[in-house]
């Protein structure tokens, strides 16, 4: 059961209530009550689990889970009287129920007193602004936000309905759509990284765009989002996007793009929708990467990635030609260890 | 146009204008008013635009532009009636150009009374102090500084005249020059990362020594600098460094580098002069990078590196090495997958 | 001498008093005062240093230190008349003596009126609480803690006596130990990046684990550690974390653990006691890494790591086998320049 100092259950519900909620097949007790969720191997009489990686498909047959969200095909690993939830998504499934048994905790509208808003800007309805946020001139933060201690709004810059901004994060040069999750330490419109290069001292140039930011987008702690240098930087709709992640100048990534920790995407590169990039991945600047791509962790991209292709390595190939070039290394290097180097000869 | 939300135009200026204060050499249309700057393949009649890349080459005859920076040597290029800024370095001309359209917002002076100062702080003439800034004992702030909220000055810390310091940064144990511009969230002067290692538990190094930096530099936004630990961490002037770049204690940076986003510097590296750093570098630590090298984006740097040298790769070799190992890899890799693999016989 | 703005010097100390708080064996004038510490090259009459790194075997004889904190076995190598502080660890007895003679500043306790506490938090005794930190409801901050200006502590989140958060650090949902030392920026708690992949909206997993950290710990500047996502993210006691290292949901960090900067580990892999992790590693989901293993710095893992192993490159394999890989891959390239690339014919 979650940790109560931080979490607060909205439960227990039903297996019925459940399953209508997440639209789930229901295979059992009606009635059974559900308190909490749990991994497979952790959980109990009141929670619900979910299985849906093969890997651990041995584990299904001994849990103790009072419920289980599987596919329809997997039913039969489940134990003797475990009630079921089915779906095509079980993940989802399980998703969706632990939010509704502990949703997250609902906004309490209210403007601290120790907050700083200029009379030119405009806060929508039931917004709830925390001590020593900061919101500059004609800023227009939408109904329902969220703006966490010591967060810093810029001039001009507006937020849709049920954004929240965390703690200390700073914002300027956007327009940022709505429920959008910004975590603490987020760094978003900012200059870019613009300057020519001169002995005498290099030159600024003036990062005159901005960073556009649709609907539902995810902008982890500590990442830092480049404002444009004439044209904007834009992230798509439903954009997940990690810690510690840098997007620099003119990029614009598609609808749901996924961008694990530390990774970097250099300006003006353009990023199809749905393309998933691991942890600590580099992309250089002015390249294409196109729509359904998925690059591996660690990888360096120097070149085009075309639709639905899939890259790793450093730089950065076709990823079974990176597995291949991997393995042939490594025998090659076995082979000079165990022989005469005859490269050498 | 740059969205009037976030930049304020100061022109139109006359063509002529432009010229002067560029220092460029003017042909054409004196009077024609230029507003704005904009790409070659975006720029329209009241729109200065530049050309320098190549690779551009045949966009330049279509621009719309009413004028267009470029090299003497390339004005044949451009179309019929469009008005010339010439001068050796087009880039510069249109940076210059566009600072000169689109100004930054000159400092509003003053104090905010949820500041908090010490009083044995000194604040120099015309600075901007917004809320929730903490400037701590002996700080000494420059004149026409910018402090913005939440920033953390530290006991003791010196910033030069005219020297921004973003939302959130903190910055202790440092003294710092002229026009130097911290972004958000940076971190500057907090311990170094030394401890003795033992099993008893890591036993920490007082870090004793502090953080320089020169004129003029631009630390990016959530960069971390730490302190040194007897001998300083130096910055030197003119140094560009990008976003989440990691400079480690006792690291010396010579005059003018430019360190690309996700970089890091392990402990006391010393850097040359101009050196150029790409994105998600790594340096190892007692290193030595002459002056005018170039390290390419993604290398790992585990010796030292001579005066104008280009390295590239994991770890890094000098960079046509490295690209003919790219390729001897792939040809490796594409004839073991073609035929029988010859080094396990 | 370190910079007075920024260092208090308690001393000087004689001889003897630091070999005895240090532990180290004293041959010499006992009476001889010592006012600080340096490296061998810089060291003065009044200066401690110590020697334990071959390499710098020929400086020994040549410092002009008042006293040398060495090994016995190397006490020949000092030059004539210094005084030694004979230790199995001189680098430790070199640490101890100069936190000794420049003692971290000691709190000034207090609560900043323009602090942000709840009635419902509890403060221990002699805190130092500074202007703009927040702390929430049933927060529990233990005695002698320090809260830096504009730190964010959540609801119910514990901190340990007489640890440390920096300046606008952020902390929710975790329970941290005692004599932690939380750098400046660092993000501790916010959501996982969890979600379940899905086109019509990637569907949020509710993280509903906490962050735990154990005693003695060290967190960098701008580190990011997420909560788990039903299980704890932990963090073993006496772990030294650098800058900008970003620690996935669910991971186990073991005792002692070092982190260099710009790491990451992904999501619920396990690392145990003592495991040291260099510069910008990359550290894949759900693996292994055993008690006492080394990872070389810019390695990808993306495999499980035996206990004391030593492993380097990237995808990661054993340290001499990346070598003699990067060797032939050297080798190789080499001989294709040089004469007709075989492998093609």
């Amino acid at each position: 059961m979650p940790d109560p100092r931080f979490f607060t259950a909205s439960g227990p519900f039903t297996a019925a209530d459940l399953a209508e909620r997440t639209g789930a097949d229901l295979v059992g007790d009606a009635k059974l009550r559900i308190a909490a969720v749990a991994p497979l191997e952790a959980a109990g009489p009141e929670d619900l689990t979910f299985f849906d990686d093969p890997r651990y498909r041995d584990h299904v047959g001994l849990t103790r889970a009072g419920a289980i969200a599987l596919r329809p095909k997997s039913r039969a690993l489940a134990p003797h009287g475990a009630v079921l939830l089915l779906s095509d998504n079980p993940h989802r499934t399980f998703a969706l129920a632990a939010a509704m048994l502990f949703p997250e905790p609902s906004l309490e509208p209210g403007i601290a007193a120790a907050s700083h808003i200029t009379k030119q800007a405009r806060i929508g309805a039931r917004c709830a602004i925390e001590p020593g946020v900061v919101v500059r001139d004609n800023a227009e933060i939408g109904e329902g936000c969220f703006l966490g201690s010591g967060a810093s709004i810029g001039r001009g810059v507006v937020l849709g309905a049920g954004t929240r901004v965390g703690a200390n994060a700073s914002i300027s040069h956007a327009v940022i759509g709505a429920r959008v999750n910004i975590y603490p330490g987020a760094r978003i419109g900012q200059d870019g990284f613009g300057f020519v290069p001169d002995a005498k001292g290099h030159v600024r140039v003036p990062q005159l765009g901005r960073v556009m930011i649709g609907d539902g987008c995810e902008i982890g702690a500590n990442t830092t989002i480049d404002r444009g240098s004439g044209p904007d930087t834009v992230v798509g709709a439903g954009c997940w996007i990690d810690n510690l992640v840098h997007i620099g100048h003119n990029v614009q990534l598609g609808r749901g793009c996924i961008v694990a920790g530390l990774s970097g995407i250099a300006g003006s590169t353009v990023v199809g929708d749905f393309v998933a990039i691991g942890g600590q991945v580099g992309i250089a600047g002015h390249l294409r990467i196109g729509a359904g791509a998925q690059i591996a962790g660690g990888s360096g991209v120097i070149r085009d990635v075309g639709p639905g292709e899939k890259v790793g390595g450093y730089p950065a190939v076709p990823i079974r030609a990176w597995h291949r070039q991997t393995a042939s290394i490594a025998r090659l290097a076995r082979a000079e260890a165990a022989g005469p180097a005859q490269e050498e000869s």
